[in-house]
């Protein structure tokens, strides 16, 4: 007689927004990188996915279901994925007979975010972490995060650092096979618990060039990219770790802002050139500049991604002087509403610079540095096996 | 008795646009550049400064008139004109009694561009081209314009290359009196006189970091800098001359865009970053790639200096694919009716990048490779030594 029975396990993971940018694949196909990378965990109350991973001899196919929409499971990297952790269970499976067979059934995984999809946010990050961490969950698989961060890698490279808590570095390696490319703990959430983030979610006019293909053509074409992998980073690894062990926020948030800046600047200097920064980021940037001349000293950091949105990280006790000058500036936006920020009037903001941003900031983001993925009982997935209907 | 005589002298001097940039300077009083660069000078049909140069026992002090406007002559860098250009006249004298003392008298420069200084077009290289040349023919001078471009060059580094027509470079030098750091001809306007340039002139919302001071900045912070500076600019130099030798305009053309994106990514990468590429910029970029992608080669090169302005290069036979489809986008603008350009339908430009020009471009100035400077009778000064009233 066949196990018909619905196995199943939740987690939640996080987003992470680098602070030494990932940029550029030297094997496009495991994900392996041309250089190391840093980022900061941010808190699941602002935005994870709730992944729920099952398994049960009555599913027909692998398959997964995000935010509601049917997704295509058969592209090479959920492939690798689900084929890695399968060989994971199986070697459980094989090394003891009385685990049920598990490896061998179809897969169905639901996933949900709790952020907007339109606010442009990288969300693949969270999204293969916690589908990894389910499956991991699902199979029982004694793994450690840093053993999970290899597959993670190979369905997005960054859903690697997202397997942490805190401050996360995923170290490039070396090998071919890519199974020295891991992300590893720099320094956990509770040890710098004091970092915050606002987001400022930009309006963008149209998709930009996707990371995926944008890296490949940096790797080509950019004359400077070289430079970057090869000296730039490592240099601020170097100095980015020790920033973050001696809780130095200047050092953290000068080597932020100069790191998102190269990366930016080799996406330019690629041909044809790829721009993710627009006039909206660049007000962003000279709003940072004005709070922190304003204060003397760094106080705040932008970093950016493959797109148009503003990170801006700053510590607790300088919330008035940057989150509260910023709702000073744009307290008309949605999102501010989450935390408990007092506006604060500045004369030392560029008018323009607040003009473009009223314009262009379509909403905010207040979150902080959290934890890594947790496993939940909250499940996605009825004891019938259907998703569960919201 | 005194000679009371006014002696004068006028030429005019041309604009120039760098096709591989200068940006960095090893030496900033002696204007000694981090790397090589070339240019196309373009025809002062359309962008000219003319300068008369007079002294006279009768003039109190050394002055400039700049468009009806008096400018400051302590300045270190009119000042080593002025200085040199005595110097070579002093010793002239030396050698020749019968030489009037011109070196010892006070000079009264007048100058006038025939293009809107609005226009944010770098009127600095024709402006000391000009006053350079016009004293050097006032002074009556046997110097060459690679002679003179020694001395251009510490009025404005780019001034050197404006005392060429056609296809110039400014070739670094090595020596720490800056004894070699001249321009030379690549080749005569005459050679590949086809050349085109359609500059879209970009209402700036302000004023932009000046270049003398970004340079430093760039050169004390950006740390793929240096890359740029000792291996992509002087394979692109390598490169470009011998696009400009076989006429090869499609090798012209990658190498232009990929130099001026490579100038403005070192630029990014400065901290603070500094960014002269606006929405308009990087629209007026995208026209450019949609006009080659429909031609199945390039057959027009943007290229930006310090500001937003696009100067887009293209050879005569595409006047219609370029120039025309341009015209037929953005026809409404001021400076079409210098040329006689038929407005093009084109159903291959992206709409979004045109409305954003529509609304952000000024102005089109069309226009061509051109000669260098040329000494004219046309006198901005009377008899009487006073500036001829317009």
């Amino acid at each position: 007689m066949a196990d018909t029975k619905i196995y199943q396990a939740s987690t939640t993971a996080p987003v992470n927004i680098a602070v030494v940018k990932y940029w550029g694949k030297r094997d496009p196909k495991l994900n392996l990188p041309t250089n190391s990378s840093i980022s900061v965990t941010l808190s699941q109350d602002d935005l994870r996915t709730h992944t729920t991973a099952s398994c049960s001899s009555t599913f027909a196919s692998d398959t997964l279901l995000l935010n509601s929409q049917s997704q295509d499971t058969s592209g090479a990297r959920t492939q690798a994925c689900f084929r890695e952790l399968r060989a994971l269970r199986a070697a459980l499976e094989a090394s003891n007979s009385s685990l049920p067979k598990l490896s061998s059934l179809p897969l169905r995984i639901v996933s949900e975010n709790n952020f907007p999809t339109a606010a442009g946010l990288a969300s693949s990050a969270a999204g293969f972490a916690a589908l990894v961490r389910a499956i991991a969950n699902l199979y029982e698989l004694p793994a450690t995060p840093t053993a999970l961060s290899r597959i993670a890698r190979q369905g997005s490279g960054s859903a690697c650092r997202s397997l942490f808590g805190g401050y996360v570095a995923w170290e490039m390696g070396s090998k071919d096979d890519g199974s020295d490319s891991l992300a590893v703990e720099v320094a956990p959430a509770s040890h710098w618990p004091t970092m915050r983030a606002l987001i400022l979610v930009v309006s963008a006019e149209k998709k930009g060039v996707s990371s995926t293909s944008g890296m490949q053509i940096t790797v080509a074409t950019s004359q400077l990219f070289q430079r970057r992998a090869e000296i730039v980073v490592p240099a601020a690894m170097v100095a980015m770790k020790k920033a973050i062990k001696e809780k130095d926020f200047e050092s953290f948030g000068k080597v932020t802002m100069m790191e998102s800046n190269s990366f930016h600047a080799t996406c330019l200097d690629t041909f044809p050139p790829i721009f993710y920064l627009n006039d909206v980021s660049k007000a962003a940037i000279r709003l940072v500049e004005d709070i922190n001349n304003a204060a003397g000293k760094i106080i705040a950091a932008y970093t950016f991604d493959a797109g148009p949105n503003a990170v801006i990280y700053y510590e607790e006790e300088n919330t008035a002087a940057v989150a509260g000058v910023i709702k000073g500036a744009l307290g008309g936006l949605e999102g501010w509403a989450s935390r408990e920020i007092e506006p604060k009037e500045s004369t030392s903001l560029d008018a323009r610079a607040v003009g473009v941003l009223r314009d262009g900031v379509s909403r905010v983001i207040l979150t902080q540095v959290g934890e890594g993925p947790v496993r939940t009982q909250e499940s996605l997935i009825g004891a019938d096996g259907e998703p569960v209907k919201k």
